[in-house]
């Protein structure tokens, strides 16, 4: 089940400008923020209710947030659904037919396993899976 | 204040095809249909926990959704927040330099007040405020 959108990621170009503007747009600042290397992003986050804002700046060109702003310029990158038991999810999720971008779970921002689905196949939204560490 | 992520807004071109597709994804069904004819609009509600997912179809090409899809092709159109009181939030953001697309309130799908954020004061997000009508 997905039981909760966990967040919602905006890849943008300059990270410290854009927490300037969504702290105004939000009225708070974010709770906090974080890199993954893996990834090459450098990310904020802002909570709202039980859903979360994600900032997501590239740190190198090879950065699939780099390849995003350079081809479609800033804006939402995608949506994070919360699941309890992302494996079971994955085997269901492919078994209907979507695409799993990674086969294995990975390490992700915020203490989390992830798994992101092929836009292709989910009406041109990257969709990704995430089930806390605990 | 945004107190909460109210839905994320889906362009699609067939939402037939889609409401299958999402059905399959969150493994529910759309909890409500409606047509939004000033907008020309067909759109579908999908609950999940505190946050909607709507879809929505163009009924006509003048349509802000059809001129979407042609441009970009179907994927995440906006974000809708929350608020309690629209005339006031839109007041402050304005003072704070968001660009506001209406001046006034408007109504919108599921019986809301709306107003939209000019996605180029926004990092490329369409952000939609709204609020119940009660």
């Amino acid at each position: 089940m997905l039981t909760n959108i966990e967040h919602i990621g905006i890849a943008v170009k300059d990270i410290n400008a854009s927490n300037e503007l969504f702290t105004k747009l939000f009225n708070i600042a974010p709770y906090k923020s974080e890199s993954v290397e893996s990834e090459g992003v450098t990310t904020s986050f802002f909570k709202i209710n039980a859903t979360k804002i994600e900032l997501l700046e590239a740190t190198n060109q090879e950065s699939a947030i780099a390849k995003f702003v350079e081809k479609k310029g800033e804006g939402i990158h995608h949506v994070a659904f919360e699941v309890d038991d992302i494996l079971t999810e994955m085997q269901r999720l492919e078994k209907e037919g979507f695409i799993l971008l990674n086969k294995e779970p990975k390490h992700g921002a915020d203490n989390k396993l992830v798994c992101f689905l092929h836009p292709k196949g989910t009406n041109g939204v990257l969709i990704e899976l995430c089930q806390e560490i605990k």
